[in-house]
């Protein structure tokens, strides 16, 4: 997305990012306008189109820089070296990462629909990166002979699918702190693969 | 859904609930209006008022369809009497239901949000009956000594979480036939309950 520079830009920019993430997580995509958006930033319409050509790039950009944020963070999170301790961190990440951020991860998931094909093949190819990193997990624990599965693959999409549905129930002030739910979901995952 | 009588409601009604279904998949709740529904349906805007009160009582109306069908469908879906069949039952009814009506599926996750709270009760009302059926086989399977699990809502939930999500990377042209996945999605589910 392209910015103009200095401060003005720098403080308004992520603001527009804010606004439009709370929006379109809100009332969708499609029913959200740049007006709306300038408004909630407290811009004139005109003002946004320094900071993103049109709404498409502004959605193109929330869920690139969501991707990017998780792939970076993933980076730096730390890892043992071993299958076992590489498939807890995973699940531990996960679910912290995702804790932290519901209104992107909702969006990244809704509204792929509102995607061009060439934005949507641009964050699927993100996406896989990450779920090629637990893929490979799996596959050094099943090379290892410690982890058991039929399919890496489908596996993979098991566990990021069981792990991204918490934020659609979990409540903080329900029954089970998030670190229950944690300790639960890394039990789980461990059966899944249990040799 | 108030829907007056004869011939010709009973052709439209259901136009009208598929329309709807169509375009609040495809745009989203809010940015469907009731203008864009009777243009899909082929009748004036005055007419769809025939079938429903307004665009809420519409969106109130397909997922309290949804989740009366699938708890219909479960009901009727063959079923064994040991938990260990009843599990197996469970999986593959979700993954065969889910998987015929993806729009369905999606909106009732989604649109969620687009819900008053008395109608969002409503719909989690209908929600907690299919998950306490799961619950349940848990349980029995425990209580059998069959199955070991930590906690069985929470189980619960990642089994459901795990199938449905079957419907966002499944392709009919895939790797993978239906019956590769529901009998690796089967595999999967007693894993996660193994003794």
């Amino acid at each position: 997305m392209a910015r103009t520079r200095g401060s003005h830009s720098d403080i308004t920019g992520p603001r527009v990012e804010r606004a439009a993430l709370r929006l379109f997580a809100k009332h969708g995509y499609a029913a959200v306008s740049m007006r709306q958006i300038a408004t909630e930033v407290g811009v004139q319409a005109g003002a946004l189109y320094n900071y993103t050509p049109d709404k498409q790039m502004l959605l193109v950009s929330l869920m690139k820089t969501h991707m990017q944020d998780l792939l970076a963070a993933y980076e730096a999170w730390p890892k043992p070296v071993d299958p076992l301790g590489r498939l807890e961190a995973f699940t531990r990440f996960h679910l912290s990462f995702n804790s932290e951020r519901p209104e992107a991860v909702f969006i990244s998931y809704m509204e792929l629909r509102n995607l061009t094909p060439e934005h949507f093949n641009e964050i699927a190819a993100l996406r896989s990166r990450y779920e090629r990193a637990l893929v490979e997990i799996l596959e050094d624990g099943v090379q290892d002979g410690i982890f058991q599965l039929e399919d890496a693959r489908v596996t993979a999409f098991a566990i990021i699918g069981m792990l991204t549905q918490v934020n659609t129930w979990f409540r903080e002030d329900g029954r089970l702190s998030r670190a229950d739910v944690e300790a639960l979901y890394w039990t789980m995952v461990q059966r899944l693969v249990s040799a």
